[in-house]
């Protein structure tokens, strides 16, 4: 039994729900590890952010987003719409807001003291029913999936544009 | 540290989601690894199935589902309508269609040409709701669920049916 | 390689979901572990209860429920709404009320058999969709998440207060 584990950045546009293939970061991982036959698990470390699996659909729209990742934001957004003003959530509440403006890299999060810097609760909600980590298999050195599926990371956070970390850990013989 | 590998075969309905109990071919798996304490990844390959566990309801409608799958059909329609026109959904688009009908066996994805047969859409989502995975706790050669837990692999695709499979990887001592 | 597991329990408070900060027990599984890299897989046995990776939002209502709890609740009552009585859900059916009432310990599931006892299919349901189990990543003899995340169980079950169990399984090397 050997252990690979790979570690990437990644960057979201802040605007929009950013949704990045990795599935070639995966495979990658995968081939570097020399593992025959195990797991491979892609883990986001972010709350705004979630792992999952999905065709590639080819159309995208302006912005380049895909056709399917259009339907998943316009479903979602049926329970859980975007972040807009103060009472769109509870969150975030006065005691998250003074927590946030009392740490040392306060203006990372609230850029000039903005507290709308904080409306994100959308993203938190999505990214938890999504979920933060997804497992795959890995086959004959391969990721085992079929030629349609994908790996896909998204940042759900609308907020502002990030770098964001995604780790990969191979397991197997 | 040890593990063991078993990938089943599944065939479902089409005219409907399938959900099909697992569990038994779970806990074979188990018996067979020898793993006495560990973990056991329960893997989709396909995007349009998913894995999650459950309780057995006991109740089933005519066509063999049961109640807590119908309240998931129900719950889950409510913001994933089942794909039954061209504009249910922005999936397909026409780059999507084009690069199936180039593929080498276009005709399993679009029997005689028809595109209604990509109207997959729901599936897709719901799956990613869902998820593609799900991690069972291994316990004194067991699987270490209650009386009452049940795995289940779901697909939602409802365009024609299929044989899928799943992958069981038990990983442990 | 090795494996480190450790088995936690959990008290939910039964008249409404429960969400337990899970974070310092598996930071300690991690430190009991002795693994410098790897994964940890938390996973519930239970099939009205999910595990989450989610911000600590500081703002609790009277309940002590944390405001990104409250949204949570929020949004996933739109499309499963509270089992408040015999139809709200299809589930239970009369086979489910009989097999539970054939049970040895069937007075701990029907309290002097009121049948409004297994009224939890909203847990159900709910529990599908955030999923039985995460895996997160293990950096360094640490948990591998920013300071802002923390690692939830949840038991959505409100018909009475239980004693749940949780899976804390480290591997790596």
């Amino acid at each position: 039994m050997k252990m690979f584990k790979e570690k990437i950045e990644l960057k979201s546009k802040g605007s929009i729900p950013t949704y990045i293939d990795i599935t070639k970061e995966v495979r990658k991982a995968i081939e570097d590890s020399e593992v025959e036959n195990g797991i491979v698990t892609v883990v986001s470390p972010h709350t705004t952010c979630a792992v999952f699996y999905e065709e590639y659909a080819h159309d995208e729209n302006e912005e380049g987003v895909e056709s399917l990742q259009q339907d998943l934001n316009n479903a979602l957004e049926k329970i859980i719409p975007y972040h807009t003003s103060a009472d769109t959530f509870i969150y975030p509440g006065d005691e998250h807001y003074q927590a946030v403006e009392s740490w040392p890299n306060a203006d990372e999060y609230l850029p000039n003291g903005d507290r709308s810097a904080l409306w994100n609760g959308d993203a938190h909600l999505k990214a938890t029913i999504i979920g933060s980590s997804e497992t795959f298999d890995v086959e004959k050195w391969n990721l085992g999936v079929g030629s349609t599926g994908y790996i896909y990371f998204v940042d759900f956070d609308t907020t502002r544009s990030r770098t964001r970390k995604c780790s990969i850990t191979v397991i197997g013989e």
